[in-house]
């Protein structure tokens, strides 16, 4: 298993751990960012990407995503590790200060100092209230599609009403042995087209789609076989061998829950000096962050981030006098941001 | 004398005080400005307005100007007041709780709160080393042009080598007399063009050009008539019945130094939660304000103007519940913005 160095590990890609990059890049510090979604962005872009943002100081205006492509293009200069669909667990102290991080994948990544900026957690997918469920859970029935060449051949089911249910039904339809689309109503909160489409590959019997729940999973050592749809006429019974519903994300604190933090509900308590943990080298910035007066906002932890870094190069470098440095006048930060002399 | 009645007055009119408006007119709060300069931007558009700042969250770059202009739209729905030229004076406490202002030229303004965002403090001219100038200062000596009639058929002396001294020395030459500009060598800071330009009307014998140093002035009773110029080749006498001497602008926190708020240095100590001063009422934010970890970015004041703003509304409506709501979701605060539905 891979296995990685760096001087801070940031959990989550979110627009506050992208400035972080930023802030750390402008004292030399190398950052690896890992973040469950498979993209930079968090919240902002997976959830709202054009929703207009207006209290970002100097945008009167800016779609979420317009603002991550803004920040992307600013820590470009520092050139960031990114781990996506990646998910931090364990965590161990190295006996030279630093920490040893384990990813969901069995990766581990040691660094310096590690920088919580995981907005409200890590968005997981809500389980279905089917009996049973979890037995099936990575053997036949999977939460998000990673590869489509797993359903190819396969008798499966899609669970849902929003796009992704219908995004995948359309996909897939072509690899799968068979494609039922199983959704509560006959309404969906999906874009218009993709329902369209879906409804004209039923009529060419392409596809099945029942309206009803899924009450009941058959199947034996993880493997399904069949799934029991109850509907407004009774029960049907859908051969079934992988099966994918999509009922949203939730949000959850994962792992780092575990790391021996103190927290407060579900954030972590920092000082606003250093925002700094209860452990110290961990360092915590953006929504997940609490300190008397903390505000939710994307603008806060740009704050955040700035002073953190500052303390963060103690750690990373002792003993090298940090000296603090206006972007507009110090040359040396010019060379770092390749502006022409 | 005018007086005014707001929500909220804001000593300074730079960046943070800008997106102060911002963060109080969200919560409904109404504001007025009073800043020394002459426009909106503060030292960022003062003393580098094209200058490229590279720290802005969401801007890889942007200009000194193009910063505060951007500003300067966002908070354009909540309609400010400004009041430019002036300096904030004295500080009276009311028995209402609120405090009434009273500034250089003796307005008065009263306000609930009071948010100081001067940055360095604010910008005063540097009186030039001549024995005695004090006695002439604001009859015959004057360290910035607010009419330029008043230097209608005058004597007048311009001493300085950058832009202001050219400039002026350009532009009053039609109005005054005599121009003559003093500068100490011959090479000047400012614009080649207009320094061309004055070269040429000195050829053409329209304004006096004499390298030296004032050494003395001649006069009584605050009037004027004549200063010693000390060149290379000796003194001479030139006559002077008004003298504008540009020697630059130095920071002083000036006469709210005597508002009995603690000090820490040039700075005002505040809280991490409120940023409130040690008087209540008194808020401080962006480069003025200090707490431990305190960095004087813009980035850092835009947060403190946030976490401001929730205090100062507790003051400005107490006992109204204020319910803490986001920019991409709130229809109310959509409403205030302008935005269409």
């Amino acid at each position: 298993m891979e296995s990685g160095k760096t001087d801070v590990l940031i959990v989550g890609a979110g627009p506050v751990a992208l400035f972080a990059v930023f802030e750390l890049g402008l004292l030399d510090m190398k950052c690896h960012l890992v973040d469950i979604l498979d993209r930079p962005g968090g919240q902002c872009a997976e959830l709202y990407p054009e929703k207009p943002i207006y209290d970002i100081p100097g945008w009167p205006v800016i779609s979420a995503q317009g603002l991550v492509d803004q920040l992307l293009k600013q820590i470009a200069p520092f050139k960031p590790t990114f781990s996506f669909n990646r998910m931090v667990s364990g965590l161990e102290k190295l006996d030279d200060g630093g920490f040893r991080v384990t990813l969901d994948d069995g990766e581990t990544i040691e660094a310096k100092v590690i920088v919580i900026a995981a907005g409200g957690g890590s968005f997981q997918p809500k389980r279905p209230p089917i009996p049973g469920i979890e037995a099936y859970e990575g053997t036949s029935v999977f939460y998000s599609v990673r590869r489509m060449e797993a359903f190819r051949g396969q008798d499966l089911v899609i669970v849902g009403g929003g796009d992704s249910a219908l995004d995948w039904t359309l996909n897939l339809q072509p690899l799968a042995r068979r494609v039922a689309l199983v959704h509560r109503r006959p309404e969906f909160r999906a874009a218009p087209d993709s329902v369209n489409k879906m409804l004209a590959m039923q009529q060419r019997g392409e596809i099945d789609f029942w309206i009803g729940q899924i009450v009941r999973l058959t199947g034996n050592a993880g493997q399904l076989s069949s799934v029991t749809v109850k509907g407004p006429d009774g029960e049907i019974e859908v051969a079934c061998t992988r099966m994918l519903p999509f009922f949203g994300l939730t949000m959850k604190l994962g792992p780092i829950a575990d790391w021996g933090l103190e927290l407060h509900e579900n954030q972590i308590p920092v000082d606003t000096e250093k925002f700094e943990t209860s452990t110290p080298g961990i360092f915590a910035i953006g929504d997940i962050s609490w300190y008397p007066g903390k505000l939710k906002l994307i603008l806060s932890g740009f704050h955040e981030a700035a002073l953190m870094a500052q303390a963060a190069k103690r750690i990373v470098s002792p003993g090298e006098r940090v000296v603090f440095q206006y972007t507009t006048s110090s040359t040396s930060i010019h060379r770092k941001l390749g502006v022409p002399d």
